[in-house]
């Protein structure tokens, strides 16, 4: 039998000299490693809380989806995905919301980052331009610096995407003879934003996609996580799927740890997108759960959801107001997991993390959200993944951080 | 809320002229379906026996997973993958393969198809060169295929790899002034002719990468499933892992539905390929429930796997024996899933297939498995899926069109 050998990390070969421009954009460590929120009060990610992950209700639906369909939850799939699941998700978007889609303008995907990827992979060569909101999703960030997209950023504002500033950006690269791969938004409190884009807005941007013969991908991960004000019809469903794909994700409500999400699109784009999806299909055995899963206990467990994170976000809006220096602002969403924090432009919230995390906390520094690496002054707080009664002494710790930066700030400048 | 929309599947947009150059050149649809093997006798692909799936054992396995991790089990994961099932790997991997790795040496990947698909990113721009066995793994054409590969095919003999082929792809590429970014070989029961590199090879391949400067891409899918002859160490363990990246899954043992594979490779690499995996996570669900069920159940169920499918390789040879025309060859493998059958050069496997699928019967034509097309008058047979009874009828219809084939070229030649 083969003999052991020594284990080496240092390689012969001078691998660094045969990567491509992908392999040699990509950062040395910036992947995600979940013993990063163990020990602390992390608002950091967009993790869900960890007690009301359904473990006992996914036990019982593994065991009832392996008895009927074990011959096939367990062999290879199809690339669209299981379709079972693609069932299962069309009936829940119709009901939750009214998108009424043909399986074949579905693509179940590794939850919303693997349809990100795909959709890079099919529209952008290396420096093509893609219009994207920014702040925006730690995830697209760096799948667009993978791809080497040319990211141009527009400003969300009170009412979600700037569409003026879509519609000057989408003109300068008119005026360069060339065009938008497409458009990059999140409708729905917005990461990290958690703003929410008004209907006028999203009425804008498909007339400004289509006067411009590019593509929107609306980004819906938390539509299901409302805790105010009105649903609004996604910009997918106003343009009819015409000229929109739309991401969504069972990862913030079943749990992200089934890794499945989708994408609709038009079906000669899915059919595309298929085939560059080598993949045996998305998550074969996880997929045959949650369609077992879905039908009976999503809509309750929503409902659940609803409640924690809602109380959630009131905790941590109230520990701002209580604890944020002076000239500090921060958004109030409707849903979602995010608050958008802006602090004085004296502070750096890159250079304040390493005090904070030493005193048990953390939190993502606004520059992570930018492709331009901007937002210096600004932090992401997710009021999703830390307990009820750790959200206001965290929040203490950062306001005493702050004002700390401030104080040492200010006597600089005298 | 929002409205019904009608399903249009006709985009506004002219997305097509939107395409980079990875979606302009998929084609429409060679993406897999599972409905393909319904009710035939299929041969067509590398499916485990359905029989064997080991449902209830997964069952328990995440009763007990989601009893004892429920709160990591169904969180987002590490990018390098579960570290339980990088543990449970490693044990594996030093105990049958005589392959000792550090941790960081180590991505879990959905399937051995993700592994493919991040090496390719991290080191393939389009146009560049790739060495690659031909005829070779069908997910591998299509994945060299999608990323623009310029793909170098070496053939492969009774002894594995040509590896002076090989030298003098490497020659002709040093000639030019550039180099391959890889050589990808299967050492074991190579995908789809059934044959294993010889030891002397093995050497032989470690050598001209050092002395070219480039990499091994060794993809060792079917380790396990060993019916014959003396295990090998791999070229990995030969090469102490210094130019070497190994791919593994689980796909053939526990369960294609699982979606778990691996790489190995040396350590900054394997930062590199970690950093372009933005998918918060592979499969993080499955790979708890892998690392469960693999330390109790591998070994046994390795077994039980290899007495079914040697005795179907068995069944296979003599059919073969007894139904194929005059002047047909085929490999004879030791392992793994195929067999590669060779017949008169006046065959056309692409155009028999239509006439054998009517007869519900279904095999993979040998142009699937090369770059450029090639093998028109070969097939792959793979022998784990059609259960016992069905493999002699299935390659009796297989024979009687092959024969009526050769009749018809025969007579026209008159």
């Amino acid at each position: 039998m083969a003999q052991a050998v020594a284990s080496l990390s240092t390689p012969t070969t001078n691998h660094r000299a045969l990567y491509s421009q992908r392999g040699q954009a990509a950062p040395s460590m910036p992947r995600l490693s979940t013993a990063d929120v163990e020990g602390r009060i992390s608002f950091v990610y967009g993790f869900p809380d960890p007690d009301s992950l359904p473990a006992a209700a996914i036990a019982t639906a593994t065991t009832q989806a392996l008895t009927a369909h074990g011959r096939t939850a367990l062999q290879y799939g199809d690339t669209t995905g299981y379709p079972g699941l693609i069932e299962v998700l069309r009936t829940k978007l119709k009901r939750d919301q009214g998108i009424d889609v043909a399986a074949n303008q579905v693509l179940i995907t590794a939850g919303g980052s693997q349809a990100m990827a795909l959709v890079l992979d099919t529209f952008v060569d290396w420096g093509d331009p893609v219009i994207s909101e920014m702040p925006t999703w730690l995830g697209a960030v760096q799948a667009f610096r993978n791809v080497g997209a040319r990211v141009i950023g527009v400003p969300v504002d009170d009412q979600g995407t700037d569409v003026e500033a879509v519609a000057r950006a989408l003109d300068q690269l008119a005026a360069e003879g060339t065009r938008a791969k497409f458009i990059y938004v999140i409708s729905n409190f917005q990461n990290p934003t958690g703003i929410t884009t008004s209907l006028a807005r999203r009425r804008r941007l498909i007339e400004l996609a289509h006067a411009h013969d590019t593509l929107i991908l609306e980004d819906d991960a938390y539509f299901d996580l409302r805790y105010g004000g009105d649903s609004l019809p996604s910009i997918f469903a106003l343009d009819g799927g015409r000229s929109t794909m739309y991401l969504g994700t069972f990862s913030k409500t079943m749990g992200p740890g089934m890794r499945l999400g989708w994408l609709l699109a038009p079906a000669p784009i899915i059919a595309t997108l298929a085939s560059l999806k080598i993949d045996g299909g998305t998550n074969v055995f996880g997929a045959h759960v949650a369609a077992e899963w879905l039908p009976e206990h999503l809509t309750d467990h929503v409902d659940l959801l609803r409640t924690v994170y809602h109380r959630r976000r009131d905790l941590m809006l109230a520990a701002l107001a209580e604890h944020m220096p002076p000239g500090t602002t921060w958004t109030t969403p409707d849903g979602g997991f995010f608050i958008w924090v802006t602090f004085p432009t004296a502070i750096d919230t890159r250079r304040m993390l390493p005090q904070v995390r030493e005193r048990g906390v953390d939190y993502l520094p606004g520059p992570a959200c930018f492709s331009d690496a901007s937002g210096q002054n600004q932090m992401r707080l997710s009021f999703s993944f830390a307990s009820d009664d750790t959200i206001a002494p965290g929040i203490a710790v950062i306001g005493d951080v702050a004002k700390g930066e401030l104080l040492e700030a200010g006597g600089e400048r005298l």
